[in-house]
């Protein structure tokens, strides 16, 4: 690199973890807090029922939910993300959380419905609340940030889904946040459960 | 939950989100940018040799790992997550990536020490730039924001290591984007290499 | 364990071997050969016209085709698993091969239709040729082995599906073997190919 | 094809299906069963003293070794595969699985000599029982079947470690078969447990 077009992709990577940094900041204005609490309390429900949380999301989506699913153990409450080695059978009382952007992708679709027959609960993270798979769930969490039915259409400088992935797990994560207040647990108790063998 | 739980989840989960995204901002001001560029210019240079970029990390900093893996396929270059079914024989052409909190990580410190013994390239993304991992690494970014080796004693609102989680995919997303600009890949060029089954 | 627990504990575990291997041998039996050639034909002409072999297929059987996935990459044919770190658009060129005891699983049907209406060719490794997904293949191979819609009514020793699965793992390393024949690829090759860091 | 090349690949094929059924009732033949036997036994203590069973491998042992951690859940037995989301923290009344074809690759190495430190118990499916894993086992289980150190050097028909994959399944498999035996386990409750959204 040349010293000019070094000084336009210094600028092109700061410029951008800004952009979301101030995305990450926007979701705490515009989220919808009760769905948030709502969410809150079907997790602390379903556990202390005995029901087991479910995670789910295709590609990078899946990945964040990987990222809730272990968090969610650490907090010593029983979850999977569905196609690891453990994946329980999904039962009535079992709450099911899926991730997805457009609210149409083909597995996580394919999965709801199935889980719908089923009778257990359904969570939604998503950008579009009016999808096929909101319509089919008991909750839906709308996250702003870019995701892929926008991907093409609306400028920014993260590229395609980026803004919609770091937004989903910052929210996650502050749930996780709320879930340490609601249930006592606190770093100590996560550091006894990490994986210490990876 | 009654009404005062009520607003004190909501705070916490509102000042952890906040938390969050002046974390991801800080980055943008303590980064060491000279090391963002080296690590930029080796992907292009890798790639442009016909090298390819291997990605690895265990738990949390795996799936982060993953979302930069598949971005890097989006814009072109030639990528995998290792132990992913479709892992590379790494060679001395290639780019290894590693993501790990403290550097001391089990499996990525073994990981890196045999890609040192190989000859490959090897750059670090972590909390700690004085960790072993550090030590055989061609090149090292220092994180900001609470990683493994200070998970108990750092208080945050964000549990564990969500900063330097969220902090690694939100630097690693900024590369992607100052990676379209260097190479010229559009979001439409993105969309036409991204999963239509999954 | 007592002696005479251990001695029929010590019965089981080997008959349940030699069952194993009789099914493995029984597939060589009663296979169509035909769909084989076919399904080998298929993986050389759509690599050697530049498309991609996806291969996908939940719980188990997605890790039998994750070892499917692996070996093609040995082979120097262009594969990836579905739901991992890489994978590619499918496009009318590529070949997706499913694996689905019942061929009714939730996730490979939906990808499956998706594909059909994408226009790519799709092969189907199940026990049950009449299914939803075989309708919508090019190609089904017929596996023997207890596979999920018999697993509770066909008494076996192995468990569950197991019977299918370790057909199914057989059949595609025997269709690996064929393809070193056709390609012209040895043992030595593959070693060059295999992973070094993992 | 020409008629003679399909005729040399369907021979292929076939010689290669019956040498790795062969192959598997080989193992029946020359297995240490007092080590089954004993792998047998921990597992069972480890689950009735509340302790959980961790599987790894890399490569296609970690795909033969998730099936593996899939089993035990269907038998009622707290399982993880080290890596995936879900991965708890292993402690001394732990058992940890190993599968390496050479006893020598990079990351279950590391991981063995880690949990080593921990305490818990090690047991390790290997070609090469003189190998470094297994010199920090608790026990180990030779394997009959062309594994990774043999790979070049070996003729056979079924590629690369092929033979040692498909044998190991197939021993994990009957394990899982007598286990059902020793606990009482029944087709009907693995079905109550088997995943039923994926």
């Amino acid at each position: 690199m040349n010293k000019s077009n070094s000084n336009l992709i210094q600028e092109r990577f700061l410029n951008t973890l800004i952009e979301i940094a101030d995305q990450v900041k926007k979701n705490s204005e515009f989220i919808d807090i009760n769905q948030v609490l709502k969410l809150i309390d079907l997790i602390v429900k379903t556990d202390s029922n005995n029901g087991r949380i479910f995670i789910y999301g295709a590609g990078r989506s899946g990945f964040i939910g990987r990222c809730f699913a272990q968090r969610l153990m650490h907090l010593g409450i029983k979850s999977c993300f569905v196609t690891d080695a453990v994946t329980y059978r999904y039962s009535k009382g079992d709450l099911l959380v899926l991730i997805s952007g457009s609210g149409e992708t083909t597995s996580p679709k394919a999965i709801a419905e199935e889980a719908r027959k089923i009778g257990g609960k359904i969570a939604l993270l998503t950008g579009n609340p009016k999808s096929t798979i909101a319509m089919v769930s008991d909750l839906t969490i709308k996250i702003e940030g870019k995701s892929k039915e926008k991907a093409i259409t609306q400028e920014t400088l993260a590229p395609f889904t980026s803004l919609f992935d770091i937004s989903t797990l910052s929210i996650l994560d502050s749930i996780g946040a709320s879930l340490m207040l609601v249930l006592g647990v606190t770093e100590k108790n996560i550091d006894e459960r990490h994986a210490s063998i990876e």
